[in-house]
């Protein structure tokens, strides 16, 4: 069995691994941690896990670092996973971190990154970021099992780089063209209130926010720059839209060759995803929605071309916090334990 | 295996009982039936099954009978499960009904429902019926285990039997005063699109409907006067509130000893459900609410006293489609096929 | 033209009475108050009123009394209203109170009252009790037009009292029977984030809360003791549904005479609510919905009898923030200075 | 006192321009068409409107054309106003069509238009297209005022015209980069229930439609080409997403100097809607969302740059009832009998 712990058990992501791992016929969980509820058994939080999981939740501090975890979860926001890091390493675990602490592999990208988002560009455990491997399995499968530690994605990087990767890798757009047009649900913005997501303020709103300044703008920017070979920029508006679970990321881009047809288009995509069982692609004029994601670990592309503009339209779907956040997290999990990488993850949507 | 058939597959009772089965470790489904999208996969419609079960859809009449079939889950509305039974039987297969059909064992207690809801009051099986154990698992399960068919039982009535029973079988209120208000989610009503169901009307929109007339009222007057060994009339008022999947049902009692405590009443009911698995009992104060059923099997229960006018006040929440139908309806075949009652089922609520 | 003055600006009960003096043609605003957002238009706050309303918002103690205002509203918690009551006596005004403090003209009676929720029992104007009427203009039209200072009533208690009195004067039911079962849209809570109003967690849930505690029920049994002419005790149960605006109360009472036609009972309700433009009665049989009176001031009834259990059952709808809240106060401002009621609010609920 | 008539009386549009003509000071309803609902007041229909709105519903036929009217709204599809309009000219009325059929103002742009949404080309009244003009105020305020025929905008095109048109005018971005990425609430699909507007599964869903072949694309190009004064082309993706009333439409183009700031972009906005009372323009850093809209007539746009990529973004935020279909409907009534504009429109938005 593989032994894990959860850093951040309170909030959703915390929540949704917990979920995860419970179920998983090859990983068990031994510790939680989080800052709030500390003594109390999680199902006191999360008072749907009760009797599914009941560990008692410690904190921080008392969290003590020994060989008996194989795998920690920091499902924390940025500059927590940083500071468990070394600890983690040293008692021999292997780490998958939720934030942005380790989706760059260098002091240089990171920085970059840290500034752009107001945080200190030194990082606290600088050594350990060769270590790390950004956290898509479908672009870095060999690395990833390999992998001391995984910097798991962003939730709009996720439907973003997978909806322009194959695109971007072939060529098939000109990439100074790309504009990513995200709509999340809510559970996006975590457990904690705010007001602009209070339920009489959200359930008929919906509102663009951190206009050219999204923080996953930069691994977005990163990635495809990876997979183009060259540096690219993208636009990447994030919006909310009133529902809970959910982001379709609509990816345009210039097509280099304007009389490709949708039907190459498609093509392309899914031969990048052959073998990559979360990935479906579906050619132009079959729909998809958010109800064929929801709750599940899949990716679904609808490819599409607009000849009027020589434009490609994609749409990407992801659940923000499967696919987009515990779903990878757990499917890293698999990959870094030589295991079958949809273990745990074979359920279809939530329906209806 | 046990081998499984679905008559009604495009309906959402349908479509969760797939779910259930296709991740059912000791059960298969062999065929699915419908009048609509015959000869397509089952997911052509249900795109979320896409991947998980893609078998075509028979129509009815090509539904062959023999001996390949161990159980018959009839997904449909009242009037067909009744049509299909006797083929269903000579085949040596059992049979769970989602309908009315099957819920009353006698042509009296049936005709008085079909009267009561405008349908002909001749069973077209009636033979049958003595074969048939209403669908509760938590108060028949052994006449379930050695029944031939189960009649399923309805969402609402699940509910308010599961609320009510205990204190009508102990004798813990007068059971001339019970009144059930309940509170269902939209699925309740089915796939099929309505004016009252179409989003614009709905999202802000709660009303009540068929008050004093709903045909659920029937089979919770029956199982409850059975708890208390004597004729009951109960009230039943049905609501739709503008969420997707649960009922809440609260249950009125006049005490039939004023002095009972909420603590006493909590202990009846912890009683009665003791070795329930699926059944949650919680104490004045605990507070309950959907998020701790929704996508689950379970019934969760707040029982408390309003000790300044004497009365009990039982909140029951479920999922409709779970315990409410599918899930009841798995567990039911569980419980006929000698297996742990809970297999497939052990899934916590769908959060957040 | 009527000066007024809110206090409470900033809240969703603020918010809506601004909307409504905006639009009235013979009141105007003449200043707002609020703890917060001093000295900020209460457009930046309640930005949809961008050019309808601009008007900086004073601190409490900011706030001087002179003969320019002719009304307040204290769109306040308890315990705000009885410190603002003395100044705008002195001060020659009018005052309309949100909240429990002057809904009960008696020392006695508010003692009661704030004992039962938990406050002190001591009222901070208790000399001005015997100067306030309950604000529900349909039963005390005429000592509202006289009063000093109205106790704008609670939005459970609207709904409630309004769906019980006509019975209850006119002694068709048992008043020892009877139960109010609410359900409540989300803005009752008010405008400040909390983790049970937070989306990802309340989009699909429902609850019970506060039960048989909830501090209306006290109005609640006082008001309909006046109209039995007796004391009686009711239970309330509150519960919250997710859609924003709208309470949809469930009245039970056993008939004290169990032959009682429901056309009996719904002459006897139109009967009492001949010449209430805001109150709509409906007999058994006619579908009633919040879509009637989401945005409007009215409340539609909807009156039926079970003949089976001897029952009434009358369902009342509101919209809580109209006339449960701002829409009954502006009523009530109407009818204290002497003009036609419904000047202001002949809106239409909102559509679709 | 105008008299007007409203054809396609039962639908949402037809709800809306009743509730706002019913309200309007200026104008009176003589008469209400539908092919459903004859012979029934139009409140049996659309029950909000009991007490507001009571007319009896006639049969298309029975309608007759006299002096008696003096503008007809025809709330109807394509196809319909078009075979009123003769009819309604000869009469003497003036004529404001919710459809494509008066549009375009040629037979040539009209086929253009026709062909591409796969319906006949020839117009069944096309020597009055040369007296229709587009209706969109802010645009065309001085035609519409002496036009005979107003062919109301697609709601799409308004959020799109009103967002890309500044910047298309004054030359500030390459016109041949204009994408436009829609989002919509449920109400624009109309009052008929379809399945993928049935509540259970639209409630946590979104999904694109039409993606490259959306009808208002053919107006969004033409109005913006005659501004640009040359043709361009757009890619619009419509997309629905789980709420009722609104548009959000996130406008992007490559500015023409890529050095133009979002400050020297905000005034050329502000300044083209000088004078334009529902539009209100917001400089980058100022939130927006659909809760600014919903409910009323404006147009609320936010004005960005995203300097990394040389690109405009501009979210356009309109009510698809309002500004979309009923309140543009009206406000070029305003505008063709010589009224203020804004008279029976000054609401804010519904909140919350």
């Amino acid at each position: 069995m593989i032994r894990s712990r959860i850093v951040g058990a309170g909030g959703f992501g915390g929540a949704n691994i917990i979920e995860l791992l419970t179920a998983h016929p090859e990983a068990e969980i031994v510790s939680l941690v989080d800052v709030d509820g500390v003594g109390q058994p999680i199902s006191a939080k999360h008072t749907h896990l009760k009797g599914i999981c009941d560990l008692p939740v410690s904190a921080p501090d008392d969290a003590t670092w020994d060989d008996s975890i194989d795998v920690v979860f920091t499902a924390t926001p940025d500059g927590v996973g940083m500071t468990v890091a070394n600890d983690c390493m040293k008692a021999g675990a292997r780490m998958i971190d939720y934030s942005g602490d380790f989706r760059f592999n260098s002091a240089e990208a990171y920085a970059g990154y840290a500034e752009r988002i107001g945080r200190d560009p030194t990082h606290a455990a600088v050594d350990l970021l060769p270590r790390s491997v950004y956290g898509i399995a479908e672009l870095h499968r060999a690395e990833i099992a390999d992998a001391a530690m995984v910097g798991n994605p962003g939730c709009f990087a996720v439907s973003a780089i997978l909806g322009a990767g194959p695109a971007v890798r072939d060529g098939l757009i000109d990439t100074s063209t790309i504009i990513c047009d995200a709509k999340t649900g809510v559970s996006g913005a975590g457990i904690k209130p705010a007001q602009t997501f209070h339920y009489p303020l959200r359930y008929e709103n919906m509102n663009a926010y951190k206009i050219a300044a999204h923080q996953h703008n930069f691994e977005i920017e990163r990635e495809l720059s990876l997979l183009a070979g060259a540096e690219l920029r993208v636009t990447l508006t994030t919006q909310v839209v009133p529902l809970c679970r959910g982001i379709m990321t609509t990816v345009y881009g210039q097509l280099a060759n304007p009389s490709t047809t949708a039907q190459e288009l498609y093509e392309a995509y899914a031969a990048f995803y052959d073998g990559s069982a979360f990935v479906r692609v579906e050619p132009q004029g079959t729909p998809t929605s958010n109800n064929d994601v929801r709750g599940s670990n899949l990716c679904v592309l609808s490819v599409n071309v607009d000849p009027r503009t020589g434009r490609m339209i994609v749409v990407s779907h992801i659940d923000n916090l499967m696919k987009g956040q515990a779903g990878s997290a757990l499917q890293n999990m698999n990959v870094m334990f030589g295991l079958d990488e949809t273990i745990g993850l074979r359920r279809p949507a939530f329906y209806p």
